[in-house]
């Protein structure tokens, strides 16, 4: 499969503004993210701190960067990232059953609003997945846990509904409508996740253990640190130095998951650092 | 006189992106720096990489910064700054013969295009100045160099000339005007600063050296190093950490000064950011 010069995850903010970058120095690029490029930009009130833009609804600044980029002849390629795995001197990443090759990585996957839960980043790849498609088979007739964080993904617990014996459902957001005889709502959230070798049980805040054999986390943003392992994270965001490099070779990072201020003109700022210190690497290695 | 909270030394994009945020912030600043904002910018024939503007001239983004820091009701106050003094808990900021007061400084001077002559920093305050009006009059009747780097600040070399007995000229822009039968206009650049005590004479490139009682440099620009002489700089860039920290309590550094990229998104970011470093900083003054 062709292999990228840089892999970009994230549509919001830092994303768009380092893919632009890669565009006009005639990188080649994927821009992982969604169609709608940023939830949180769309959701903003009113933002009045991004220079030459003068007081504007998220909604229409999100439309903007849309037709920037648009303009720019830059697609979003629609995958979710499930795991990155540095090969040596490139980079596989996997959304779903897809994997995607890069020279270098930026990560730009916004903040989690979500705080992991105990156990959960011990048994992934034991009993834990980020993805339906690439892990549902093997939970057929068997009893999981699905937690769910946003309506458009329910579709991904509907199919893993249809392969298991039994659903624990726990969906975060307003007015899901999965429905299915095997499929019980939590009605208490999940607090822990509980196993030996490999995912046994989950624990609920009403103090219930429920015995289940997986558990799917269907999620709009997965940690960084989930997604690349060996990841040096610093309270809770990805530890960069002032070029946006991790501690991984070739791998940097830009945007609110490297800490705060959380705001729109940071995250547009260190989306351009980072892409200039991803072209400095490419060099450095004659790419 | 009044005391502000922060002093924006500069009106390019950091200076811009900070002061957008203290306004909100309702923090009182002052920022100082050209009616045009930002030269650099006004310069640039196109940019393309400031997400949700589109491909722009610099001079029209130069126009939308004015427009929204107009619209927010700042101000740039038209001061060259051309010392900044620790006082403690708080910095005096010198312009000429007006002081100015303030709990923090950010410095987004920009780079400078000239690199600072051998004995400049080192011969401050001792027969090198940066200020006509400051120290002009020590010169009556004397001996001076005057290096000006832009046409708007010859009407001050025109002023000095009008003090001094005899003027060494070197104008480094085109179409310099200043006519006096005592100004003569040197034909080799200047290389050094020498002295002992003081300044005694300077050297040019063609290896003469003339005797002057003191050197005047006119710059749009002064490096932040000659500003507060105990900045720490790394490779000619204000030394900062990734919270645009300098090594000098209160002092914070955005933009172009703080290193590469020179790039107009990387120093709206840094601008948001540093002024968050600041508000935090304030903050935890009790101010």
């Amino acid at each position: 499969m062709e292999r990228v010069d840089i892999a970009i995850v994230g549509s919001g903010p830092a994303g768009i503004s380092a893919a632009l970058n890669a565009q006009i120095r005639h990188k080649s690029f994927y821009l992982f993210g969604s169609g709608n490029l940023s939830d949180k930009v769309q959701r903003s009130e009113q933002i009045a701190n991004v220079p030459a833009i003068g007081v504007i609804s998220g909604a229409e600044l999100n439309e903007r960067f849309a037709k920037h980029i648009d303009e720019a002849g830059i697609t979003v390629t629609q995958k979710h990232i499930t795991g990155i795995y540095p090969m040596g001197d490139y980079f596989a990443l996997l959304a779903n059953q897809d994997d995607f090759y890069a020279n270098s990585v930026i990560l730009a996957t916004g903040v989690e609003t979500i705080k992991p839960l105990r156990g959960e980043r011990e048994f992934l790849g034991r009993g834990v997945s980020y993805c339906a498609t690439c892990d549902g088979n093997l939970y057929q007739g068997k009893t999981i846990a699905v937690i769910c964080d946003n309506a458009p993904m329910e579709e991904e617990a509907a199919y893993l509904a249809g392969l298991a014996q039994k659903v624990y459902y726990l969906p975060l957001f307003q007015n899901s409508k999965l429905d299915a005889d095997h499929c019980e709502r939590l009605s208490s959230p999940i607090v822990e996740i509980l196993g030996d070798q490999r995912v046994s049980a989950i624990r609920c805040k009403d103090e219930q253990n429920i015995a289940v054999d997986g558990v799917f986390f269907l999620k709009h943003s997965i940690s960084p640190a989930v997604l690349l392992t060996d990841l040096n994270m610093e309270q809770g965001h990805v530890a960069v130095d002032r070029h946006m490099a991790t501690n991984i070779k070739g791998c940097f990072a830009a945007g609110d998951c490297t800490g705060t201020p959380y705001q729109i003109t940071k995250s547009l700022g260190e989306g351009n650092i980072v892409a200039h210190a991803a072209f400095a690497y490419l060099a450095q290695q004659n790419r």
